[in-house]
């Protein structure tokens, strides 16, 4: 029926962003097994021809390739080590997938256990937002290696536009590190601006036709500083995930004695929204932070 | 000989940008009357068909429109009001305009002691550097009356490309101090971001074929950064220009009461790169802080 029915995939972790991801895997033709914490959101994916699994072990050993997305690092640790892991019941020649943003370390751990057991696993975390993974053009940071980058990577183009092997294990998790350490400051740098500007009365939109195409343009403020402008602080990616994000980024700096004084006061700024009870609006609600 | 021939024009201050907008100026045919601190600046000038003048207040005398970019509010507070200055030998109905990025209340005061006079005043702050300046396409930032900026339009198109009026006077120097403060954290955030990498051994090009075109791209990561992962630390604008502006808008801020962390940081940062000598560094030089 297609050329694709020898590879079977795996899918463990339904959101907003993996329920898309897997979406067109399955629209690609690939056998598709999957597994959430809360089934309901398997619902769709197996009503189109997906197979439930009762847990991610069950995944594992029916296929071979399997990706996942879920929330924090101790979440990936469970699926991968935990009882029903997937480390476990992984068939040999199997490649594991993490694209969840995550801990280095953990990637790297993930793919030494997988070694032993025959398996080859990448850390592929991605960037695009829900729009991304809905429009299939997720950028992609991929840490192992080359083998496994080339085998996995047609699955990975069903996914995203930009795919780039940035290393070893770890690699991928570090350099999205590096992303979400630039958008950090940068958000800061947006709500400054923009709060300094409201505060002495000029009028933010016509602010943004002076200075929205120079050297302070970019994705944070023509887009986001947009959104601030109207005050839709919907989230396109939760304050409380950026949290988890520059959390792992600043143990990986302190781990190499490395000091990161913007990131460490966007994570401090962040975490009193988070405490205000903004923990599920977009990132660029730290804009509130100023508007006390 | 051309239709400006009754629109004279002087120019005070010579540097790198002003040459350059001064020129457009001069070629566009408007008669040109000009001074500069150190006279060899206007050489050029000069011999292309402008009119050296002794003092500022000797342009003013001799121009309907008066622009002037020099470096900081001291040096803009001088040449308007002091002893040889503009103001005192400014003609009824010219049109004072200061390009330099200086401090919004300077710009009031001009305005008001211009009005005394007769005359009009604009603050028209620009960005675009070097090169928005020779390719005449600059963003300029205005600040004034309606009738002082539709006078003096003409001639502000002949030097930049974005032109808008942000308010009454002081609107565009607060409008270019938004601008600056955006820059600020988001130069940090870069410099954090690529200094994390490099710490952690990734290759920074493949890195920002990565992040370059998601949520953390912008002119800093992907003209600035670019220029960091190659080593080149040349001025596009000078590190000890940017401390002005932080300055300024720091003590705006201050002023309104407005707390901004993350510009205090970044100016405390560059504070201590001045110190150690990398003051005429391009901005990009930051990332020499995380290198320590």
């Amino acid at each position: 029926m297609n050329v694709h029915n020898k590879v079977r995939v795996g899918f463990v972790g339904l959101g907003i962003m993996g329920r898309s991801m897997a979406g067109h895997i399955l629209n690609a033709g690939y056998p598709l097994n999957v597994y959430n914490r809360s089934r309901a959101k398997a619902d769709e994916l197996v009503a189109r021809g997906a197979v439930w699994c009762g847990t991610p072990g069950d995944v594992a050993a029916a296929s071979d390739i399997v990706i996942t997305m879920v929330g924090f690092p101790h979440d990936v640790e469970e699926i991968y080590f935990g009882d029903k892991g997937i480390v476990a019941r992984a068939t040999p020649g199997a490649i594991l997938i993490d694209m969840t943003t995550s801990s280095p370390m953990l990637a790297q751990r993930i793919e030494a256990e997988a070694a032993k057991k025959g398996c080859g696993a990448l850390d592929a975390p991605v960037s695009g937002g829900e729009m991304g993974a809905s429009d299939a053009k997720l950028a992609i940071m991929v840490g192992g290696e080359q083998a496994a980058f080339d085998a996995a990577l047609p699955i990975l183009q069903k996914m995203g536009t930009n795919i780039v092997l940035q290393g070893g294990p770890g690699a991928g998790q570090h350099t999205k590190m590096c992303n979400q350490i630039v958008i950090a400051s940068t958000i800061m740098g947006v709500c400054e601006g923009l709060a300094y500007g409201r505060r002495v009365g000029l009028d933010l939109d016509t602010v943004l036709q002076s200075i929205g195409g120079g050297a302070a343009s970019g994705f944070q403020l023509n887009v986001l500083g947009a959104r601030i402008i109207k005050g839709d602080f919907a989230p396109g990616f939760f304050i409380e995930h950026f949290i988890k994000d520059l959390g792992i980024a600043l143990a990986e700096a302190a781990r190499m004695q490395l000091d990161l004084p913007a990131l460490a006061l966007a994570e401090k700024l962040y975490q009193r929204l988070a405490e205000q009870g903004y923990g599920r609006n977009g990132t660029q609600a730290l804009f509130k932070y100023y508007e006390k």
